[in-house]
């Protein structure tokens, strides 16, 4: 028995795009493996467009569309009236997947869609940090007093299953620290700097190559960390925390005579995470830190993300994966739409 | 709600042991987490003897039994006529515990023990690699007949969940090669060959910690860590192979200068134990490799395990963590009967 999930996406970026392309490869593969027929019905784009098809969209022939024009318009689907909130309201979807850009201050658009959605008793799944990091707990009590519920995987490290490990496998051995290297812009500049590199040409660098954006406030002062930590405190620690609550340090003062002092007492600077449990609350922060090489997080260079647990009965865990990008961003969805419906 | 579940334990040396420490610590935690009471009911030990008792054992009574005597006689619940098939038989316990003493060429007497009991509808859990490396797809289908889980994380990198993270997050990423230090035993004395120690001496001094027998060869031939990579080539490759079909080198025959010579290449030796599909087939192998140092696994030091993923959509993914011990062992059971009681 294949059960059909229908899904409708808002966003339809990089991160909608390699979703799609995952589905045109492997829909089949997921049906004869899991029984689980994943189908795009719906696609809202802010600035691409709407589509709808209730028995489902081609998803290859909607990444050959946006390749060739850049937007929907024209498709025999096309819906120009619908917006996300429309999207949500009126498609049959059974999942909305939530991929639009990311707000740490207000969450939105993204918490009015997950609101929709949940409200409509539609499973929501999201890469979007806004609403995780800002309105968690009201959005899981609406899940579930409507019976439905939200995957984020894709809020921390993308894919590279860090939530799932902590939450479902690792958090009957008591964890009782956590800490990572999870801005990749950040960790690509810091690798650059030890080849001897100054930060102004590593930030540049970044740039031309994609991971930080024109300002680069957000990697660099933090903050994107910071808003991970945020959802790590709440998802693994069950602990709501502000944002302005994490004790934040950025890589912006760190010079190449820092670097190059740590080096010579066999240490490397990381800009590090951290959740602590004491006894009086939570230490949460994040700061550059230098660790000695043979830590674990040491060893994790340019762009890659990784997640280091202390627990009381597993001693030492820890996680390396990808931290970004459109195929494991991707992947973060498909992991939570099929643990959401083994369940 | 919560829900009885009543373990059987076969075997109550160090993984018995960590196991009842996790539960007189932690049970009332995972009743009240997770819904699922766990309770031992019954132990049978071929040389402490047996104990049973329907409505549950006190763990820590038992431990304290053992730490006293180092057996169970006495006890009002000893069953002195017990041995594990008559406690697998005549007990209520609805999971067999197997921890009994892994031997690779026979499995035995544990593939016995597992077929007792998914006959008799209990579910196994196991951390002994004999029956899952010999007779996993004959088990597998008796477990499937009978309508009962078999759950065997503790196998391979004792609580750390390899076998978990391959099987359930990241088999629809479509996992095309696995590497990784399978055998900490090895990994420690290659670990003191680096900081100048002879081979002879580090293998002397990891059979004075302990992490050694007093016949090495199971570990540093390489037969523990083929015995591993069988396994994964059935869990994570659908792909039944026999021991004696993986190509396996030990490190008896690494001298310090190979292990200079790396140094000075910026390398490191690993024992590596490797799985990748070609278009032939899958390619088994166990080997002493040399490892750039910016390798995730270069820089996994001492007694610590590591699997290396290569998969299609989230690129390379690397966990660490523990790869034996008696806490994080007895671990790997409460992850397998979470899991099992989950679904």
């Amino acid at each position: 028995m294949v059960k059909q999930v229908r899904l409708g996406l808002i966003g339809f970026g990089n991160v909608g795009q390699g979703l799609a392309q995952i589905l045109a490869e492997s829909a089949a593969d997921y049906a004869a493996a899991r029984g689980l027929e994943l189908r795009i019905v719906a696609v809202s784009d802010a600035l691409k467009g709407s589509v709808y098809a209730p028995e489902g969209l081609d998803a290859a022939r909607l990444l050959e569309k946006i390749s060739a024009d850049g937007n929907f318009h024209g498709l025999p689907e096309e819906k120009p009236a619908w917006d996300a909130v429309a999207m949500i309201r009126e498609s049959n979807a059974d999942v909305i997947v939530e991929m639009s850009y990311t707000d740490l201050k207000t969450g939105q658009p993204a918490i009015t869609h997950f609101k929709e959605a949940l409200s409509h008793r539609k499973h929501v799944v999201s890469t979007n940090k806004g609403p995780v990091a800002l309105a968690y707990s009201e959005l899981q009590q609406l899940a579930a007093a409507n019976g439905v519920q939200m995957g984020v995987e894709g809020t921390v490290m993308s894919g590279t299953p860090a939530l799932r490990l902590g939450m479902e496998i690792l958090a009957p051995a008591h964890i009782h620290r956590v800490m990572g290297i999870f801005n990749g812009t950040t960790n690509y500049i810091l690798t650059q700097m030890e080849s001897g590199m100054s930060y102004a040409a590593a930030l540049a660098e970044a740039q031309k190559l994609g991971y930080a954006e024109a300002d680069p406030t957000g990697d660099v002062e933090g903050f994107d960390a910071a808003g991970k930590v945020v959802i790590l405190a709440r998802l693994l620690m069950n602990t709501a925390l502000r944002l302005d609550e994490v004790d934040r340090t950025g890589i912006t003062a760190l010079t190449q005579s820092d670097v190059a002092a740590a080096r010579s007492a066999g240490e490397r600077w990381k800009l590090i995470g951290s959740l602590e449990k004491t006894e009086t609350g939570l230490n949460a922060s994040v700061q550059p830190q230098r660790l000695p090489l043979a830590h674990p997080l040491a060893g994790v260079s340019g762009a890659t993300n990784a997640i280091h647990f202390s627990t009381d009965y597993l001693g030492e865990v820890t996680l390396i994966g990808p931290g970004a990008g459109r195929l494991p961003t991707g992947y973060a969805v498909i992991e939570d739409i099929l643990a959401i419906y083994r369940e």
